[in-house]
């Protein structure tokens, strides 16, 4: 049995970004000489998510308004009482989950033809971290 | 430690449909002859998800109201563009969520009594599948 | 390689309450003598929910207010015709999640600064579980 584990680090230009991390994923499973197993792949701070989804613009673009329509940017949180500004970020951390296992397979990936994996940030311009951590024979 | 895979394919009649899926993963950990363990349930699509809830038709149909209330059918979303008309299945897939992980101990999956394993089709109609891997010793 | 599990009870005083369970589940993790792998954290129960976020009071009344907002309590669930008032429960609990995975890295949990591991009970009053199951070597 195998475990072997990597970060990933990221420094966002905005506020709000959607990363597809898919390729560094599957280098990381490729150094880990893993043939089957899991990935676990897992952020490290509370205001950004990882999900599963297709790589289209558009839809992107989607997920982004959805995400601020059900958990809206606001002055009105009382976490904000701490001086934080950021109470949204940390809702929709919890609506898109902030991790994922992705199978492995043959020393692959083992995912749907549109399944694409990316990192979700909700609170950015400052470097964070995710965890990717490999399992398996 | 033993790593063991296995498909469930679906073809659903209705657009969305939520298929109890419990006995077919237990089946495929029998199988695996895993005594101790977890079992990935995954999705390979993005417009289809995985949940642990209760076999309640009531509840189920209650479900499926929330789902279409927080992330509704339209006409309106930008992935609409490139042809598709299923945005809504998107956003609904990143709400109920594609994964579960299922804890098995002595060969059986190490459920709650009203826990139980769902397939929730949203743009059905056609061949999707799911994978399972189970992995343990 | 190694499995260890265990499980942690709950009975909340309150309908719903949030319970910050991260030493628990590093006790466990210390107890398997497992130095790299993960943890899984998953509630037996389909009206409560495990996640990670962070341990600020301010913010937890904002997560509460958030999951009344968007899966309210109320009498016209139709599960409610079975007899049960917990419709809304379902919901956070499908909304949140009921589970999670930590990585384990150096025999310790591998997690960011503010990540803390919560119980989010949302139909409390009554002996609830959940299962902790640490795989890895």
């Amino acid at each position: 049995m195998k475990v072997f584990t990597e970060y990933l680090f990221f420094e966002t230009k905005k506020k709000r970004e959607y990363v597809n991390i898919t390729n560094e994923v599957e280098e990381i499973v490729k150094k880990s000489e893993i043939e089957d197993g899991m990935a676990l792949v897992s952020a490290m701070h509370i205001t950004a998510g990882i999900y599963v989804n297709d790589a289209e613009s558009g839809l992107i673009q989607d997920i982004d308004e959805w995400l601020q329509r059900l958990a809206p940017e606001g002055p009105d949180y009382r976490h904000h009482r701490t001086g934080e500004t950021n109470g949204d970020a940390h809702l929709k951390n919890l609506l898109i989950g902030h991790q994922v296992i992705l199978p492995i397979t043959k020393g692959r990936l083992d995912l749907g033809p549109w399944q694409q994996v990316y990192y979700a940030e909700f609170d950015g311009r400052r470097r964070k971290r995710i965890v990717v951590k490999v399992m398996g024979k």
